[in-house]
């Protein structure tokens, strides 16, 4: 991206700028900055820096509204023919990075609405008949929000995926399910992977309720007392795709709650990335063991090629502390503010901004990840074993089918347990003598099963639970929760 | 309320105790701490000091249990009548404050399960069959906030209620409405009580949503990897009450997003609620003085009669900063969190329990000022002129009936405002001698017409604008909006 | 403690109490609050729930000034020894919870005015002369938050002696540094713990600046515009042990940053705590092993005596949470509030107050487990071996003293590492046939010093590293910080 | 500036880039991204978008790292000599733009070392003995945060010098004093003014603590441990000009207190910056309209002259919002982080870079404001006698020089209020026959100076109050603590 900001020859004032761009948009950002003298005023003001990227969105609403005003007889059929050709060639120019950006013109639209009125003059001032900026801003923040909506939905659904394809070949690995970080019970692995797919679930339903306060017409609203022309809010709705019209113009114009539940829906989202990446870390630490991400996931070292860092986890999770900055941002300009549009609100975009790009590279990531990772399962059966993970549950077989009561059952595994530690055994290696020395019970097949790791996952046969039997049901569960989510918005 | 912890002879640190109770609570617990020494884990650990909130959830969710473990042959008809009729007599015993409690049971799980055993023996034990205190403590905060968010859900309905009923007695009220806190436009009052009403419209909603979160069947997770037993889920959820099943067990003990979502919901009320509270603050302070709030509702000075501090809006605006706390609270408590259960979590419900108390009274507190405050037209009106808010409807005039070229008319009433300025007049008051030196359409009818507030206000046809016809139709739609809501949940 | 609160028969709403007491408070605080009905502005405006903390600093403040009046002739001695001894009295009798609280009386300061003119009739009248409580209770939290602080420095630098004391102990234990979650250098254990030591060290430099912000008079501001009386504030300075007069009425007044710095100041420690309390969940899983929790300091099970869930970390971990929360509530709070005082201050306490609380059990429960804790040498033995965490020692030793290419050297230790993992074997065990195999340098006392885990750590030889002489002399340095703490404020 | 980053053909993923740039800066950064394709780990893990920030501290820790290099015998003279030269070279071609950023080489670090490599060859590779990328950026962020922070520092003292000025010549002008927002009492100016110059002072003196974090050698700790190489840290010391060498090195790499306490003074600089601009936005009202604002610092209608929109204000309070999500972006990012180095802490610089700006240009402009704004007096005086301000003070001078019983004054003076707004009149301008109807005493010179604006204030004459002597005090005083902090630091 080429930019340029005028600046002023003896200002030495530093100027914010965050911008967020593809290759791709870079390209198309090619224009360059006017250069001039900016007061405090200009510079603390200007917000074209990070709101060209609403252009898309702004054109969008324009050329509603131009179709719009032909409609209610204020433009005829050959003004918005041109006014719609000259806002087609405006784009085009934005993307060819032909357009000088000057921060005394402060922001996209005014950019747009300028250039617009050098191409084809008075008719091009006529477009903002019945418009004031706070609607139109306020309408082009929906558009991006919707727009951008719909993908991170797509790379939700698409992580999702990931994880019941994951899941449905990790139903045979037996993993730990810790609780305090200390080995609980073991799991099928394919349940680990299914509870985040449920979570993600939320997230997808979140982020399409959120959508929802964007999914509204604020055109029509003028600055925010609504305006002396009968626009017709209804033609404009259908021409924008929307579901609704903002039935108060004050509301439509001051309210962020359209912003404010994308950020939340972010932030929870966010919050369970950095859970997963935890376990990730955790799981994929030396001591730990259970996966093992791929090379082309980790930083390594070439003289200890067993090294792997978890580095994308580790930056998911960190950038969760950025999204819950962004929420912040939000709520705190937002608190204690005097109805309707207060300049505080301008810089409402920076949070949205870049809370959507973190959201999407570390979507991007954990599905990576999650598709790369390889389980070991070997380390999982020993950390299962050296947790002494079903002694519980021979217990529960002392109780259950030798009928001792559960005082006494609870005795004995507990001195077997003992036994196991003094000798540096498990449950498992420790000689059948020894165990028979403690109870009669502890021998054979039946004391094999009663501590086995998969019959112990097999015996969760409650709906939900990690059961193998249940893991089949769970994942057509899932297939079919994936497949009508194709149909809702896919 | 009489409260007593158990602390150690020789221990002088303090332990947290956050209590929340109406007077009728204050009897039911009534009980004592039993006093006995407490380490510092009994001390750090315990939470029946906050947690007893949950009695009613937690007997509620283990009557459904028992009747589930009968249905599935663990408990028969008589020991289940035993354990309901003893859970029904400790809840008594709660109620009326004659439970004890003491900090080495910890929490109010383990203080009633205690209770029970004592009263039946064993019979008590068996309640805890295919349970963990994992899946009961997950149950019963779901459980509590369908129960609380009901409330609340009837708090924002009266809400809304009351600004509706506010607005239809308010639409032939104009006053100023604001822009970056300048007069900008005369609205008419009702416009501006509505725009508070759609905002509310929106928390219910996000309400409804966010207790989908809750209304969940997590009990049958057991510890985190289901239950050995075939425990009836389906059975569960209907007794009670619930819309689903939760689908993985590792995700319905793990997950926290139901108090999340819950949180934010409170988080956006709030925001609402601090940026009413400080219109009511500005609109009723000395120098805006558009309304007035009842002595009941302000503190003032005996010597100064016209003095009314705002102190309710002052306080609600305030406790918008709790709740944005306590969300950061949770969000800062769950990021990076490791899956399923970890000790941490203990704490969830101080912020859930605060925020609840904190958006109730703040309701009642906005409800009240809005139902007791009396516009001041006069004010309103003085603003408005001194704010030459219909300057531009004189230049549309002259653009629109006088067909005078746009950039002449304003031109001519910049000229007059200018005037206006130097003689300390507004469009209404200065001579029309002066007036129409300056144009010849500055007279007459038209004139009056052209700066009339009120007529300003009706120009605004556009749907949702201030206009008195469209202040009409909104107020039929919100009446509308009223019956739909009683008919869904009250 | 025995409580009630005043609320109206017909008054169903909640009203919030956050109480934290020992038990020895609890019996000071036994009185009753008389019943009336009290009305919304009542019932959320009542702050005397919470801030009866601050009698004792109240009772303080008001013996200062009534001492000043005598001074500048407003009481005389006979009246100033009648509100001096009845103030004692009062302080008594909320010490033995004999004064009932109630709500129309609002807060303490109120509650000790109106029981001081019950016992002395219009002398305690003018006790109020030439004050107001805006710089009232600007004063008395200034005091509180001396008078705590000083008691969570006190704490701190218990923590610091434990961790000076657990580091002089741990010098020749050597266990795994890690980096990423991975294996990467052996360190000293006491390196380790002082690492911690400094970390608070600044904390304790921090609180000590952060005091202050507190260590200044704010009466004599009046409602914030100075007092009509020739009020001696040097006196009362002295009398009330600071060190400083506010400047300036107003913003002695309106400013909150004593409190806003001193709950950061419990924020960073807190991020320090959360940080060691992962530390410490980490090391004692199973899977690292490195230290031993004692078992008072976690919660177990009978069966599994080797599991140890470390609560105590994880709910000090969790409380991080809460700190942060209510930074963030005064945060919120203060954010663009208008000059002097507004009633949204009220609630800056209950922030203040729990984070004192949760600071202090967070430091004393840390406090236990360093000292409590037991390293597991050989668990972090064969961690360090298994991560292979001195084969960058033997490149070095191959560069340095076989003077080997670099790149040659790794590539060297790069096929012996791999040829170790192939075998599961580590550079301790893998038979030196096998070595010189790869190269003839690695044989003999050469290599084994080339890969000694001590020895690695003492190459570490730059000042502040981890081998033992730079130990030794850090030991020596944080003894003489411990000292110069003690002379400085202990 | 230029700037491309090199991107994948296939890969549609949006990377994060915050720029912050002046015009100068962009020039200097006219370089190109080479492109290439980028896998997940490149994009997400690439810094140098943000990082290059640091090129100058980079080159300055390398310099200085050279040269103890060479002191203890590891570089010869003319190895030194030519990293020297080529640094500056380097540092040059970034200057210049020359200098392509790839984000295959990650960090500025790593960019100019390679370009290091590039001009001298393996001389270059030496450079990074005894040095790690942990300390190295740990080295790198402190002096960026001591460079920036004297800038702030200077900043803060000027807009103290402002207000200082300002106030100056404002002793004479009386304003209302308000609390709930309503009118207090009279004020003067001034002392509205010193008020923020002391809150101001405060923030300074915690800049100049917050930077003594960052005043500490990290270099020398190696990746966690310390090297293995006689580093002179002292030397090192000296040569970056610091005062203290870190004693700890996994402290000294792992903390991020240095920015975290940064933050924080930005943070509580920006809670008063918001409450200033409130005050403007305020003040500046058509309503309150005690001060005016130059119409270079607003916005306004061409059409209504008298409109000025306070957009500065504005921006700046909803400005603090941002500073605040940062302070929270960090908090979040550092809660929990196990020991030492993780690859979540990479983006701590995004916080910091964006929170120096924007208090930068935030205090720019409410110097501006500050300088520019002119009085009112007149709309001053008239909210004071619209809001009784001084009815006080007469009941005061009933008690005081006549010796009325304080009930009775009251009373009296209530009555006289009452009557003032019955006849919708002030104390000034009710007839003397009305007034003396009510009281003897009201009547004369004594009953004007009774409730005489500016005698009101003049009779707060306690230290720190507004009266005028006490006013010319302040000043004094003030003046004093500007020269100290000449000598100090500028």
């Amino acid at each position: 991206m080429v930019w340029k900001k005028s600046i002023g020859k003896k200002n030495k004032k530093i100027i914010w700028q965050r911008i967020v761009m593809t290759e791709k948009e870079k390209k198309l950002w090619g224009g360059r900055f006017q250069e001039k003298a900016a007061s405090i005023l200009e510079r603390i003001g200007e917000s074209v820096s990070f709101d060209h990227k609403l252009y898309k969105e702004d054109i969008q609403g324009s050329i509603a509204h131009a179709k719009m005003l032909k409609q209610i007889g204020i433009l005829n059929e050959e003004e918005l023919s041109k006014i719609e050709s000259s806002l087609a060639q405006i784009r085009k120019e934005l993307e060819e990075g032909k357009l000088e950006f000057k921060s005394e013109l402060e922001d996209i639209h005014m950019h747009i609405e300028f250039r617009l009125t050098e191409l084809i003059g008075e008719t091009g001032k006529k477009l903002h008949t019945a418009r004031s900026r706070n609607d139109q801003v306020a309408q082009d923040v929906r558009l991006y929000i919707l727009n951008q909506g719909k993908e991170i939905l797509r790379s939700v659904v698409n992580l999702r995926f990931s994880l019941f394809e994951k899941a449905k070949r990790s139903v045979d690995v037996i993993i730990p399910g810790y609780t305090h970080l200390q080995v609980a019970q073991p799991i099928r692995a394919s349940q680990y992977l299914l509870s985040w797919f449920w979570a993600l679930e939320r997230d997808q339903e979140f982020f399409r309720f959120a959508l929802k306060a964007s999914d509204e017409l604020a055109l029509g609203g003028g600055a925010m007392a609504g305006v002396n022309y009968p626009t017709d809010r209804e033609f404009l709705k259908k021409e924008l795709g929307l579901s609704k019209v903002s039935p108060n113009s004050m509301d439509g114009v001051s309210s962020r709650d359209h912003i404010l539940e994308f950020l939340f829906a972010c932030t929870q989202l966010m919050i369970h990335a950095s859970r997963i990446c935890e376990d990730i870390i955790l799981y994929s630490s030396q001591e730990f063991g259970i996966l093992k991400l791929p090379d082309s996931l980790t930083t390594g070292s070439s003289i200890m090629p067993q090294k792997k860092n978890p580095d994308i986890a580790e930056l998911i999770r960190g950038k969760a502390g950025r999204v819950i900055g962004n929420l912040n941002h939000l709520l705190v300009m937002l608190k204690g503010l005097p109805s309707t549009y207060n300049r505080d609100l301008q810089e409402d975009k920076l949070a949205l901004f870049d809370s959507i790009e973190t959201v999407q590279i570390s979507l991007e990531g954990i599905r990576e990840m999650i598709e790369g990772w390889v389980w070991v399962p070997e380390k999982a059966e020993s950390s299962l074993k050296n947790g002494f993970a079903t002694a519980t549950d021979l217990a529960d077989f002392l109780v259950g089918e030798k009928k001792i009561p559960f005082r006494t059952a609870h005795e004995l595994v507990g001195t077997l347990v003992g036994v196991c530690v003094e000798q540096k055994k498990t449950l498992f290696d420790l000689p059948e003598s020894d165990r028979i020395s403690i109870s009669e019970h502890f021998t054979g097949k039946e004391y094999e099963d009663a501590v086995s790791l998969s019959l112990s996952a097999d015996k969760k046969i409650s709906y939900g639970g990690t059961s193998k039997k249940r893991q089949e049901e769970q994942l057509k569960i899932a297939l079919e929760s994936l497949k009508e989510v194709e149909t809702l918005f896919l």
